[in-house]
């Protein structure tokens, strides 16, 4: 007998690898809720934390935190990302997979910003609670990160569900978070500071090495730069770092310019902290020129 | 040949998972040697942390967190809970079982007392250290937390020993802690400030949904109630949140009453810190009470 | 057929686990790069912290948080310790073996003393960056931890290479912190602080329990004794503890003398912090002497 099943599209299989994203902080039960019903949902699954610390309610870090890490693990891996001001209101419940072949449960409140433009999401599907939240949680209305998030990320990891029984596929954009890309003019590559890495208070630009590379920079050359920091519209600070491959290359104490670990530009100083000895800071308003001396 | 063995009360077994709650902090190498030690009990275990971070000394903080988190375990499941500032002295050290089959190693100094009223206990063994004891352990005093509880713990975890083989059944209580309980009278719940959840400075009370009910709230209906926070006799705050399902359902900054995630009342801002922008704290001097409008 | 080959040395087998210490802190997403990056090696690794909050650059600090932990881990345990602020210079990226049967991933600049004196080393290799790099990072120059250390790590831990098959063998000797060793004279014991514990504020020295009996010590007797505190060459604090067996033999807020789960003498204060309290610290410039009273 024949077998004339047309073939699927590849469907990506998970692994039993939970990664857990939160501002819930690490001195509350919280995460462990969290870990206690994925545990309960199948007691096989491997569990890591990506980090419970990042700012409460701020969206922003969020994605540059996610988005930064997801690629190095491996794929099929199920990431459960919950910072959530939103919680109980209208924003959907979603599960992304991404390009790379990962899967992201989050609230579709801005965190996939910068996995969508990096990696790219090639499914999206609204989780369909009546099938995946825990059975009577239904009288708390506040942590759906246990209740929801988790519970479905856990029975996707476990193969209890597949991603198409997360719930229906959702056609419409995910929300994006707006920010100001890297662009390069003849002179000037201009670029946003998107955090600042504790705890080394160094600065961390969106400005790519491919970037820096068009522009005909090379760190091997231990080159020196002029770089300008604003706030709004305002200049705050101007130096001339070296642009080195790491902090070891200048003197304890000195600024350097250099590739960080993601393939971004970054600011530091070397055995010290470019944010606190310059004042300098992240969000919306913040941004970086880096011109040729 | 017939089986006439009568049948034995039911057995809770074991799973292989640890959870381990302390205040030894994040940045030395205890919480590190108690899993180093628990792996060489059985490398197969999956360990977990609770949290490490419980204010130092507190078994107040210890025994709200630990009873919060138990029962989204697996049964089976053993935690460990070390804060014990009675170290070396004569203090019992025990495990006991709870009525919903999970494991509890710890020092007998207050930190069951919400496990055993919320969960109840259904059995208790003082551990025999002259079997349950790392060996080689006995010069150092002060580390019972690595050297017996996790030790023990690990054991019974991994099947090495039953639950009658910690050591001999005690029948007297177990230390409990004073507090008080959540009262309702005709025109308002008192109750009990048990908490202030870090990082967002919420308060939890021991007020649970189902007394607010009997009391004829429904938070549905975005009612206005009156709360009064008194330390000592003296009242040192009065406002009139929203009685909310979430944090959205009011503006920025404004306060709200609502259904915490362990089935409680709170208080909190939205996207704020009610703890710090009213200055209201935990502990035994600070008490609640909400009246209808 | 008879087997006529010699027996070799024994080679001590890797085990699957892998511990990783770090100064990365826990809010940013370098220890999950680690942990993902190891997975990718062998889904079947079990990853444990050691701790992330070493205070950054602090190879003292590193060292004996990594020489305490050690031998509470089963044999064959591999150990990632990244405290590197010359990371990107030519310091030399090694795997030690010790005399315990443990194997340690760390850069060679001093993190390795204290292993080195109480556990000894057995075997020292280079890593070898032509075959123990991860594809693909040649292009950032900054996170060796990620990208050399735990992929080195991973390879050994999951069996993928040998000991051997992490690079040529080093002969020369590793590089060493010089700090002050403990001595006994007929009158006083002299010795160093190595560090304040965190969170409780006591005070480590490097003055053995052993040292301590042949000076006559017994801290049954709950004797008192004369300690010393010592900045550069200046007695800061003289003050005369009870030496006892744990913290809850003394009043509190009262000063002990004890000896702690390592094996050493402390100095503490019974539910409070020594070291705020009294305004000592660790480091090459504080010293203490303990005299009988």
């Amino acid at each position: 007998m024949q077998n004339c099943r047309v073939p699927r599209e590849r469907e990506i299989k998970t692994n039993k690898i939970l990664v857990l994203m939160s501002d819930f902080g690490l001195s509350e039960r919280f995460v462990a809720d969290m870990k206690g019903v994925a545990l309960q949902v199948d007691a096989a699954l491997t569990i890591h934390d990506l980090t419970h610390i990042v700012e409460p309610f701020n969206i922003w870090e969020a994605a540059h935190t996610l988005a930064g890490t997801v690629a190095f693990w491996p794929q099929g891996t199920v990431f459960i990302a919950v910072v959530d001001p939103g919680v109980g209101t209208e924003r959907k419940s979603v599960v992304a997979r991404t390009g790379t072949g990962h899967f992201l449960v989050t609230p579709d409140n801005g965190t996939l910003t910068l996995v969508a433009d990096q990696l790219g999401i090639s499914g999206l599907r609204e989780i369909d609670e009546s099938v995946n939240r825990r059975p009577g949680s239904e009288v708390a209305h506040t942590f759906h990160g246990r209740d929801v998030y988790v519970f479905t990320g856990a029975r996707l990891a476990a193969g209890v569900i597949s991603f198409k029984q997360v719930g229906p596929k959702l056609e419409q954009p995910i929300v994006k978070l707006r920010y100001q890309k890297a662009e390069l003019s003849n002179d000037v590559i201009a670029g946003s500071i998107v955090k600042i890495e504790k705890p080394f208070g160094n600065i961390v630009t969106n400005i790519s090495l491919e970037l820096a590379a068009k522009f005909g920079f090379a760190a091997e050359e231990k080159m020196p730069v002029h770089v300008e920091i604003g706030k709004a519209s305002e200049t705050v600070l101007r130096l001339e770092p070296a642009y080195v491959n790491s902090f070891g290359h200048v003197a304890e104490g000195q600024p350097l310019l250099y590739a960080d670990s993601n393939g971004m530009l970054g600011l530091a100083v070397n055995s010290g902290d470019f944010s606190g000895k310059y004042g300098v800071k992240a969000g919306a308003g913040w941004s970086v020129k880096i011109l040729k001396k």
